[in-house]
């Protein structure tokens, strides 16, 4: 069985990869390492670094993953830093940013990079998209979950099974787990 | 006259430090080089990451600056995003943020990294403390400077030169170009 360490100190993430791995014959495993993460509005570019630096130096195949809440309404924001703008401004900023604004699409975007020592990172993607709901609905999940809208409902109230099925996240992660099982490595 | 490379390609940056290394007996020259911009809630470990990064890659003693705007009632957002942020929502979204808040006080900050090749990067901090103004007032300056109170007037009314002799940016480059000014290089 192969085996790709997934560089992260989310739990969360670990387990939705390694149920998915194991599907293709993938062995997944958590490695806590803090590689730098770039500055930049694509979150390509911010995985490809990041998996990058982490293969350098801990001399192993790894995979991270990178993941933001593009609104169209309000030019690409929160993006790539999405995780400091739900921190300081949270759901309840969003909400009020987008008050009066009919445009209510947004995309969750990921980006998932490979990287062996000494190589150039392979970036997989995925994106769901969806819209910014009126008010915070459902006690799932993460972050923006309770304020973004797929199919009426939110994330928030799909809960873990229900929007693992069709998550950004998701999307990316079997992209990569399909193409590492027909790779010889 | 000893040289160091300012890393950017702001103009209005260099013109300000061009300015204030003279007074000093330092000659400032522009480098424009895409050195890596770290995430990070703390501006001192962006401009060293990328101070190092750039002067390691030039191979030349460097300056890089780094600054944000952290707005005390939004829990410090936008902080080191300022630029993403000022990009996306802009002045409108600040002022809607802080619509109804009391608490206007906000800092800006900046961040000057210096390294020569091989070393460790020295890290010179400036902040000014105002608040968030109720709306736009002034022509001059950039970003957010039409928002950003100081003694009653913002820095967009303040003009470049009544900015420049008590900016945040000022202050860190001025500690800088002091000790530079001392040291042997």
């Amino acid at each position: 069985m192969k085996t790709v360490y997934f560089v992260t100190g989310n739990m969360g993430k670990v387990k939705e990869a390694k149920a998915l791995g194991k599907e293709f014959n993938i062995e997944i495993q958590q490695i806590e390492y803090e590689y730098p993460e770039l500055q930049s509005d694509d979150l390509d570019i911010i995985a490809k670094y990041g998996a990058e630096c982490a293969s350098r130096a801990l001399n192993k195949a790894v995979i991270v993953e990178d993941a933001g809440l593009f609104i169209s309404a309000l030019r690409e924001f929160p993006g790539p830093y999405s995780a400091y703008v739900f921190k300081t401004i949270g759901n309840e900023g969003i909400l009020q940013l987008m008050a009066n604004q009919k445009d209510r699409r947004a995309d969750f975007k990921s980006a998932v990079g490979y990287c062996e020592p000494g190589g150039e990172a392979i970036i997989f993607t995925g994106t769901v998209r969806g819209e910014i709901a009126h008010e915070t609905r459902g006690e799932h999940g993460f972050g923006y979950d309770p304020i973004f809208l797929y199919d009426d409902r939110t994330f928030g109230e799909l809960g873990i099974g229900g929007k693992n099925k069709v998550s950004h996240r998701y999307k990316a992660l079997k992209k990569f787990v399909e193409w590492i099982g027909t790779k010889d490595i």
